[in-house]
């Protein structure tokens, strides 16, 4: 309380006169937008807020998806900005234990040096979203189970998805508000994307895992793709008569980048929030999940790091992984602690116990919600039986790429007799051009050598299940039993994969890519080990998944109840739970006093990137990125100095509302230009994913002018420059 | 370049609007500080600059020295304010293993209840400085050796002391500029000095180890005294007949603290700065001595705890070593970091080539400094040569007490049958008390368990020597020989100790004390093992002494003309190295931007001390301060609430100019009321010992608001708030 009316105070002062700060919730469906018309109007917007609903127009048809990452076209001709840590996949592609891009970076000097990122890369624009909640959900019969109510909405949405895609669209109907609402969202999709520019990782990655999530941060997390299609103008797949791809609209790179108090729009494709869950689930997720899920990061990443040391090509392979590894983990330490140290999980139960007495206070919502909380509460009491079980399992198919992928042929194999609309989403046709890239792809990571400790890892940890939660084919197929000793465990394993991976010839590509579309028969008949693996779990899987599916028709039926109780309590519009749709925020360039007597200032500096390097690991600055701020000392001019600052800006903080997924994220202002790209969050302020912190959430930004700085003054990208239309 | 340039933008647009953010170098004798005038005013203090240079009067005749600690008189009763760490060996002193006073802290309700602090704990209360060069080096034959030049100077010295101290006054004569001016310092000595308040460590040490040199701070690093005197109000040895002692003057705690931007005065008696070194000097410490330093700091903290571990009466004697080695090894590998990561070596190296430029370039100033800088360069070659020998030898020395106090006895033994004016200074008649204090004060901390790993890692650094560096007694006593087998040279030295400790009566009290002032046979008499390595080994450092001697004579023809070269070349007032002796800093209330990015504010509050809470370790708020904070925020109201804040300020930093025994300088207003108490610096700036680093040097202050919430809100102390005047 009092640290509020202080924060408020203090920064008022220094940074605007009139408007309160407190940063805005809400990453905003586009069609939101214009019914925050006053709030913008308030933190000083005076264009017409139409323009970020319109997914056709300016600026929101130049922003698009890279699948987990968010990105803009910045150029007439296709030209794509997005994050370095975004690329990663792509310089993997790129890279031999010769050249390694991922540390060298690349860029193209004519479009005939740029590089294809390899089968499955694909870009996303959204071209239309339009509400379709009563064809999903509208008069379902209430007398049906749960489990039948389940396939009733999943037809539709298989219905529907079918009559949506054509003319190469991509369509996705998601789920809004806890089901309350459903949106139909048809994309654009290209699949000829190709690598124009990454700076090399002292640039792009500076700091690495030790700044990852913290402030005061230097990174030029900044990369850059082209989007190619036949020659028609059609997305088409990789050919060297592709033709770039001109966007019907693309955004003006900013040379003033951003500067403290401007209001700022972020818009982008953030990938999942949970501030909607119940307080036993969050509870769940505290003493459970994010324990767990942080222990066994820690362990894997040890595993990893011993298995690659000194192994070029390894490190090569494993280092998506890694770094996912890293991530996640710093994260879900920061949410964690922000969840108990940070006072969230307390303000969620209180809350929890508000919206009781809420509906406690009054008969009419009595009725109306009354069961809904019990239910929800009874789901979740459940679920936790049997949670040991079930996370181990997944992490037995996580672990081991050459079961997942045996397992993905063989139910293929069982799904492909179907009607295509009874098949399983997952394995209807419109996904078996992606699926097949993904057993292509799968090359440039795979290796026994990282497989096998993996698959290793998850078994001991079956190994360790206690009675009534053991997974029986595993325990009859490696020699498992509860109770047994350690050491023996590990002599069955250990013996176990000898087998498996002599008796598996899934890491071949050709073999692999051969039995996509085969029946069960000939795939069984294979006796491939890993097969016989997937074979064997198939009915535990298969049994979780049809209890999933009568769950999940009851939560269509008690979440939206459960939404619509917490609406009516709280009133007002509210922006749904992040989903992986197109989402815009906005909020101000600001700092932020993290803890007490300390300031997180706006911005950061050349100067900054310069007193961090230590000339190794993640702190190495590229020789000619230190010749380019000497020359700067040395009094050369340059378009993207900040005579404020004195100096060249790196990274900038904001207070806008942003998650995974948003990496990448155009960061636009009032004039819709692009004046940097959205990279991170702060760790103080992770657990907003699950509550919303209005005082000190803050995303990191890198500023445009450091992105072109890089191009003039560190590379020489002439042709960037040109493109983008910076003389 | 840049960055002063942006600092003082920022800075000062944020809290003033016409005075440059630059620190000012000085820690400035108190007669010095008239001069200074014009920048006190253009600074807005409005008073008479001559209060600071009246030693007689207020403010300046409150501000007391604890020898290594700086103090002040708060009340009319002998009240006194120092810094809880400075308090560590009275509440050791007062200590057993079932009352810890250092971890439970302890407060006097009445004049009764107060501790006694033991033999040795003395307040010095400075009377009187007046120059006496002329006196010490005027008119010294030159044509004399340096060894005799040493000596008169040694003998004018001692004759000036003796004539000055009269009345209970304790008289120094020390060394200014290098050499190049003597002050005779005059002070009051009262010697029984009792503990009257002090916080628990989980206030008075909050944040440990870890937050030292940090910031944001949140320690209450505050204790209380209280100077006893005779009945006839002349200094007395402890006595239950002793009375409160009126000092003619004392500071008004103010319960208004120090705001940011305030202009205060540190009052107090910094130790030793190194500005004037040559750079060949600097080099040496900082590729040699710091790096050793900080190596030996880290072994013998590791020994210390796995010899304490578990024993609580071993922890309590070692507390102050451990503080001590772990304080030292943090600043110095700050100070390291500073002098080259933070380019202080590199600007001491341009200034020492500016100097050589200036002096090659007038044919007067080769000849009156020409030489000077080639003697000391060679001088400095010269002690390289046997500086590993010469360092573990004292090792030896520092290593042992018993070796120590052996030493001492016996050094004492031979100077005795001299007149006192023959002997060495510290073995002169006026020290003996003090000495004999001390032998009996080593009960507190002596312990053969403590003794014997520390005498037996510094053997092992003997035995380790190269050849032609060897310590010959100590090679003969214990059978060590250059080139010897590790292990083998342990063997012989934990052989030696087996009969070093089974043949010394010294760690006995009685035994101790009762060799004070016996003759060289007697002492030689004891066969005592202590006595006899104090024996062996003195040849060897007296040999050492005579040539510190002889370079000491030579370093007072050398050092005033390279000071004043130095003083020529940059001209201005200019304030003397730090000796230990009274000086007047002053500068402002002000935080500063640590590194790009991030900003220290320049107050921490409440509720920092409570985020840090962790409930143990270095972080465990006492339950009482936890339920005044409690009912703070309940609305419980208190004087020292700060309203821009919106809570009780706990610390603050300012750009003063101060080092090591500095430690509970007043810090006063321009109205001279104690505003706070100062206690720490930042580890960025700790450098400064060597140049003062005008943007980023701070210090660090406990405001006086939480010294009085804490006697109010978490003690009760009506007593003492009674006594220094608040309502």
């Amino acid at each position: 309380m009092k640290k509020a009316f202080r924060l408020t105070a203090v920064l008022a002062a220094a940074l605007f006169s009139t408007v309160p700060v407190v940063a805005d919730e809400g990453m905003w469906m586009p069609q939101q937008i214009p019914d925050l018309a006053p709030r913008l109007k308030q933190l000083g917007f005076t264009g017409d807020p139409k323009i970020w609903s319109d997914l056709t127009g300016f600026p929101m048809n130049a922003i698009v998806s890279l699948g987990g990452c968010s990105a803009s076209f910045i150029s007439p001709d296709g030209l794509i900005a997005t994050n370095n840590h975004c690329v990663q996949g792509s310089l993997q592609y790129n890279s031999t234990p010769e050249k390694n891009l991922i540390v060298d970076g690349f860029l193209a000097r004519t479009r005939e040096e740029e590089l294809s990122n390899g089968p499955g890369s694909r870009v996303w624009v959204t071209v239309s979203v339009k509400e379709v909640t009563d064809e999903i959900t509208g008069k379902v019969d209430p007398k049906i189970t749960d489990r039948l109510r389940y396939q009733v909405i999943e037809r539709r949405i298989k219905e529907r998805t079918a009559a949506c895609e054509k003319d190469g669209l991509r369509c996705n109907i998601a789920s809004f508000f806890e089901g309350l609402r459903y949106y139909e969202i048809a994309q654009l999709e290209i699949n000829d994307v190709r690598l124009v520019h990454s700076p090399p990782q002292g640039i792009g990655n500076y700091g690495g895992e030790t700044d990852n999530w913290q402030w005061p941060r230097h990174t030029g997390d900044f990369s850059f793709y082209r989007a190619y299609v036949g020659k028609d103008g059609k997305p088409a797949p990789y050919s060297k008569e592709n033709v770039p791809y001109h966007p019907k609209h693309f955004l003006k790179v900013s040379p003033k980048g951003a500067s403290p108090g401007e209001l700022i729009f972020v818009a982008g494709y953030p990938g999942r929030t949970q501030r909607h869950e119940t307080y036993a689930e969050v509870k769940e997720r505290t003493e459970w999940t994010l324990p767990r899920s942080v222990r066994r990061s820690k362990e894997m990443i040890a595993i990893l790091e011993a298995t690659t040391k000194g192994q070029k090509d390894l490190e090569i392979k494993a280092e998506p992984r890694m770094r996912g590894l890293f991530n996640g983990m710093k994260k879900n330490e920061g949410v964690l602690q922000g969840l108990l140290k940070g006072g969230i999980l307390a303000r969620k139960q209180a809350k929890q116990q508000e919206l009781e007495a809420w509906i406690a206070a009054d008969p009419q919502r009595k009725k109306e919600y009354g069961e809904t909380l019990v239910t929800l509460a009874a789901m979740q009491a459940e679920s936790e039986k049997t949670r040991e079980r079930d996370s181990v399992l997944g992490g037995i198919y996580q672990g081991s790429s050459l079961l997942s992928t045996a397992n993905q042929l063989y139910r293929l194999s069982l799904e492909i007799p179907k009607k295509d609309l009874d098949r399983e989403p997952a394995f209807q046709e419109r996904n078996w051009t992606r699926s097949k890239e993904g057993l292509e792809r799968m090359q440039r990571t795979y290796d026994n050598r990282l497989d096998r400790p993996m698959l290793r890892y998850a078994l001991l940890e079956a190994a360790a299940l206690p009675e009534g939660q053991r997974i029986a084919p595993v325990d009859t197929l490696v020699g498992l039993a509860a109770g047994q000793a350690k050491d023996e465990s590990a002599k069955k394993i250990d013996a176990y994969l000898d087998a498996f991976y002599a008796g598996t010839k899934l890491p071949e590509k050709e073999f692999r890519i051969g039995l996509f579309g085969k029946s069960t028969k000939e795939i069984v008949d294979t006796k491939d080990t890993a097969v016989q693996l997937a074979v064997a779990l198939h009915p535990l899987s298969e049994a979780n998944r049809e209890l999933d599916k009568a769950n999940s028709g009851k939560r269509t039926r008690i979440r939206p109840a459960y939404m619509r109780a917490l609406l009516a309590q709280g009133g007002g519009l509210v922006a749904p739970d992040a989903n992986s749709t197109l989402r815009v925020t906005f909020g101000r360039v600001m700092g932020v006093d993290p803890r007490d007597g300390m300031r997180y200032l706006p911005q950061t500096t050349l100067q900054g990137v310069v007193d961090k390097h230590t000339g190794e690991g993640e702190f190495n600055v590229p020789a000619r990125e230190l010749e380019a701020v000497k020359a700067l000392r040395a009094g050369k001019k340059t378009p993207y100095f900040d005579e404020k600052l004195g100096d060249v800006p790196v990274n900038f903080m904001s207070d806008v509302d942003t998650t995974g997924g948003n990496s990448g994220s155009a960061v636009l202002n009032s004039q819709g230009e692009l004046v940097g790209l959205l990279f991170d969050g702060t760790l103080e302020t992770v657990a907003s994913d699950f509550l919303f912190d209005t005082e000190k959430t803050r995303s990191i930004q890198v500023d445009s002018r450091y992105l072109l700085w890089n191009w003039d003054a560190v590379e020489g990208a002439k042709n960037l420059l040109d493109e983008v239309g910076i003389k």
